[in-house]
């Protein structure tokens, strides 16, 4: 089951990639095919924002063969990055009736949570599933050791729940695919 | 398959109930098993907002039997009625994984449209999979005649595109559940 | 100057109803004249929604001679309580300009974030200015002592703070009114 | 009295721009100074997001002279563009206390609504004033004639409702500031 992991943030410095990675290892524990799509590698150029753009071609492909997406995020200033709601316009039907699963990441204790919310209604008007099932990323810049481990054990776990709900839904979404065909 | 409607106003003289007659109707011609639950017959009283109530108990019985549910909801000052929401926190798991499909109700343009905002949200984090199908009833004081028949051809196609896309989501989801039984 | 406060539930057992009890307390400190205005007490029956209610009409006295709000609401799945919505839907443009400071609880960590955003929304619309500044009561059940005393110190400061910017708005918003007249 | 215009999208062949034009023509006709500030020439490149930017430093100096903003944005599934947000979150407390209108643009009925939502969560906890006062601009493919005159007179008339509220706010907390000095 193939389920790619947005990094939703170009900033350097960005503490957000350290989240990403963590979500990557946890997700390829628990058996899935996975990788980092980099909001870094998927920028348009200025006016440059038609929908068969190179960039574009190549998220679509990635889009396509998903069976569930992963959104991991931090929260600017109440809302969701500029440089991710640029990615997730490249596209439209591409998403339609893929499970969606987010995590905000905040240097405050809020983890991203107003963000969230905000991204959940962009996800379900793309007619996604965005699962209610989230996992918060607070205080992050103390969250990792110098070699990216976490350092909180609990996240081992809220993460495993995580994965355990959205790809429940990749499953059962499937399983109506299988069975209409 | 039984979906029923939530009708998310208590006001006298609510425009709301004649959506939800009309939306009952398609239903019914749809093929579905349906009913309105009408939020005035599931209020507390004052300070009486247990789970345990009366109230909560007829309604946690129709939430379990349903596959899927309609919210036929005014907007009021740009979100949802007061009493709807009182509904709505009655119960907490009994949602969790049923398609929810939002009818949005308006005097003005919009048709409810920043109602249905916010109402995904809470639906998202309530466990329920929101449709990104809606149907926005604009000046609804315009829409019916004497008889309660509505008065724009186009909804009758509105409203079969959201049961598909709404019954749709009820099968799949169901036919996850049979998969794992 | 009258700031009220607004106590947004109505639920038994409220632990909302501390706070409210503490910013009164902090904000008559800050040689405020305030009261709290328990939605309990104007809450409607069944159908009977007018905005020519007793009920309307005693909270409308209230808003009209307030220099500003505060509201002090719990997060209940993410969203307002109905209780608090159907209290603000009861006036319109008794609001218009005042200045509004929104104060969140909840049991978890995030202390009503999700609330106020919704929130915040509905008070635009209601032509109040709400202020950036906010204060979020996380864990609730663990903060007050037996005789309701805050255990945290930083409230304190925190309280202050937000009645600052509240209060500073209050001012010039009407120091615009007296310019005017 | 300086209220530029933020034009929020930098897509090719954007119908916002007329929208810009609109207003900024009717702001002159209302006494203001004002001006485009076009998204297209605030754009970072890639990781470059520092708050030090010749962008960032540029815009800045027009943030700190305005006594109010007008943001012309329209909404990209159901949200605020990238671009927008990107400009925006280069500033902070350059904003503090100044008033600001939001006109939203689409090419359906429903005027930008929903991005409007969006975008006053945004404003508040940025400590802007956003007004209640909205302008909707909907089928915009439709509204202008070949020369950019608008064709429903009706804008006329909102275009000036919308900028009297607008510098009401900005004379009022002009006022209280020069009452503080």
């Amino acid at each position: 089951m193939y389920i790619p992991i947005i990094l939703g943030t170009a900033r350097e410095g960005r503490e957000s990639e350290k989240v990403a990675r963590f979500m990557l290892e946890k997700a390829i524990e628990f058996g899935l095919e996975s990788e980092i799509i980099d909001v870094r590698n998927f920028r348009h150029e200025a006016t440059d924002n038609t929908k068969t753009s190179d960039q574009a071609r190549r998220f679509k492909e990635k889009v396509l063969k998903a069976e569930g997406l992963i959104i991991v995020s931090p929260e600017y200033n109440h809302g969701y990055p500029g440089e991710l709601k640029m990615m997730l316009d490249m596209l439209y039907e591409e998403y339609s009736g893929k499970p969606v699963g987010i995590c905000g990441v905040s240097s405050g204790v809020f983890g991203g949570a107003r963000m969230i919310e905000q991204l959940v209604q962009i996800c379900v008007f793309l007619h996604m599933v965005p699962i209610g099932e989230v996992v918060n990323f607070s205080r992050v810049q103390d969250l990792f050791d110098e070699n990216g481990a976490i350092k909180k054990e609990s996240y081992h776990d809220r993460a495993r729940k995580f994965l355990g709900v959205l790809t429940g839904y990749a499953e059962t979404l499937s399983c109506g695919k299988d069975a209409k065909s």
